[in-house]
C-alpha cells in the first residue's frame, strides 16, 4: 500500500454499490412494487463517460427492481449484478473474470454488506455519509454524500489521474489550453 | 431511571411510529389514493438484522397505504399496527401480550400523538427534529434527523449495547478482531 | 399594529399558500399530467388540529392537481381555492363573508403573487426561504423553511399564543401537568 | 468584458441547462421509461414572468422525457431542444436565428457538457454546486443550487438590471411606492 495519487492512478476497475453510494439512500416503495430511487446527473454523467473512456465499471446490490436495471444500463454499465446476497462472492467471480488484481480495483460502499468486498480490493472508498464501520475501512472518504456526488468524485478522480478525464471531449478543455 | 447506557442494554422490544421517525416526515399522496414515502436505507439495515437477531420490532402508526404495510414487512416486521387512533391502547396490548416491562421497551416517536406512548415505556427516544414536547420528554435525542439515520442510531446503540451488533454477519468483524 | 404576542392572540383565520409553504416549493410533473408535491406529516398534524379546535383555515394557490385537493380536504380543510388567478379578489371575498375583520387574519406566502394578500391581513408572515419582497412584507419569519415545518411553527404559535395547543388532547400534557 | 451590472443589462436571451440547473440534478426514472425531476415553483415563477415580460427564454439539455417537454412548455417556453447531443451547434443555430450577438446571451450550465455553450456567450453563469470546470468558466456563480432557486436568482437579477422586475405585477410593488 503506497501514496493514494499513485495507487489510484493504478484503478482499471470501479465497482459500486447501488443504495446509498449511487444515490442518497432513500428507497420508495410504489404501488406497483418496483422502487423509486434517487440518482445523480453528475455522477452519470462521469459514470458513462469513464464507459466511454474503456474503464470497467461495475455494479454489484443487493437491491432490485425494474428501474434499477434501466438505470444502471443507460450510464452504459454492462456488468450489474443485483438482488445479491453474497457480493464478496460476486465481486471474486468478476475479478478472476476480467483478470483483475486487487490493486486495480476500487469499491465504493456505504454499509456493512460491503465491508467483506472493500476488503479485498486494494482502493476501498466510501461516501461522507458512510455506516462507520465503512469509514475506517476505506483508504478515502469523499466529501460528497452519496447521490451527491461521491460517484463523481472518484470517478473524477480515478481519470485525473491516469490523464483521461481532460480530453477536450464534450467541450472539456484542459486548465493548459484554458490559459492560453 | 438508572445510567442510559445501562438501561439500554436492558431493552428487548423497539417500537417505531413512521412519519417523521422511519421517514423523513414528507408525505407524497399520489393520484391513486397511496402515499409515497421515503425510507432510508441503512435503516432498513440495522432493522432487519434487529429482526435477525431476535429482537422484537414493533410499528405503531397513523399512517395508512399499501406501501406502507409492503415497506414494513419487508424489513421482518411482524407486529405493525397502521391506521392507528389509539396509540398507548396498542402499545399496552402489544406489552403484555409479549409480557413486556416498561424497561424493556424502547419507543422512537416525533410528535404530539406520540407523548403517551413514550411516557409509558422506560426508554422514550427522538429524532433530532421531533417536535419540542417529544424532545423534552426524550431521554435520548438522536443527533439524525427523522428518515436521515435515527433508527439506525438507536438500533446501533442497543445491539452494540448488548454485544450484538458486531457479529462478523455480513462481513461485520469486532473492533477486537480489526486490531488483529 | 401592536405587540406580535399580543397580535397573535386575535388569529381567527389562517390563511395558506400552497407551493413553497405547505411545501418544500418542488413541484414534481407526472406523466399522467398530474403533480406530486411534498407535504409534512408534522404541518399536517398542527392544521388538522387547529380544525378541530374550531380555528378557519383556508387555502388560496395557484397550483392545481387531482392530489393537491384529496390532500388539502385530507388535513380538514374546508376552504380552499385551487388554480386560483386572483388571490386578493379571493381572500376578501372570503374575509367578508366570515366577517372577518384584518387583524382576525393570519397569511403566510412565499412568493410575489402572496403580497397583495399579505398586505390585506393584519398578520403576514412567510417561511425562512420566502422571496426577499415577502420577507420584507412579513411581521414574522418562520425558523422554518417551506414544508420543513413553517406552517406547524406559525400554527403552533397562534394556538399556544390562544391557550389552545397544550391542552391534554392527543397525549399533550400542559407544562403544568408534566411538572405534577 | 466590462462590469457585471451594465452587462447584465444587456442580456435580452437567458438559455438553461436542465438538470442540475432548473432541477437538483435527481433523476428519478420511473418503471414506464420516463424521468421524474424535481422543479421548483421559485424558479418557475421567475421564468413564467420573464416570458410575459417578452424575454428570450431558451432550454438546451441533453435530457429527454415527456413529462420534461411538459414542463418546459407549462413555463411558456416555447424554444426547448431536449435530447440533444450538440449543444454548441444548437446554440448557434438558435443565436442566429434570432440574430443575437454573444453579449446579449445568458447560459446557465452546470456541468461539462455546457462548457462550449458558456465560452460562445457573454455571460456564463452557474449554480453553486456546478462542477469545477463550469464554475471556472462563470462570470457569476448564484449562491443557490440547481433546482433550489439558482434559476430564479439569475432571472430576477436580470429583470432588476433592466428595470423589469418590480413592475406592480402581481402585486410587486417597486422599492420606491412601498416607501410612501
Amino acid at each position: 500500500m503506497g501514496n493514494f495519487k499513485e495507487d489510484i492512478a493504478r484503478v482499471e476497475a470501479m465497482v459500486f454499490d447501488v443504495d446509498g453510494v449511487m444515490t442518497d439512500g432513500r428507497i420508495i416503495p410504489t404501488a406497483e412494487g418496483d422502487f423509486i430511487r434517487c440518482y445523480n446527473a453528475k455522477d452519470a454523467y462521469a459514470v458513462a463517460y469513464a464507459v466511454k473512456q474503456g474503464y470497467r465499471i461495475c455494479v454489484i446490490s443487493g437491491g432490485f427492481g425494474k428501474t434499477l436495471e434501466r438505470r444502471v444500463r443507460m450510464m452504459g454499465i454492462r456488468d450489474y449484478f443485483l438482488n445479491c446476497s453474497d457480493k464478496i462472492a460476486t465481486l471474486r467471480d468478476y475479478m478472476q473474470r476480467h483478470d483483475l488484481r486487487p490493486e486495480q480495483v476500487l469499491y465504493m460502499g456505504d454499509d456493512i454488506p460491503d465491508l467483506e468486498c472493500m476488503r479485498a480490493v486494494g482502493l476501498p472508498v466510501c461516501p461522507a455519509d458512510a455506516a462507520s464501520e465503512v469509514l475506517e475501512a476505506s483508504r478515502y472518504v469523499s466529501e460528497f454524500e452519496g447521490g451527491r456526488g461521491a460517484v463523481r468524485d472518484i470517478v473524477e478522480q480515478v481519470l485525473r489521474a491516469r490523464g483521461d478525464w481532460a480530453k477536450n471531449y464534450h467541450g472539456v478543455i484542459s486548465a493548459a489550453d484554458a490559459a492560453n
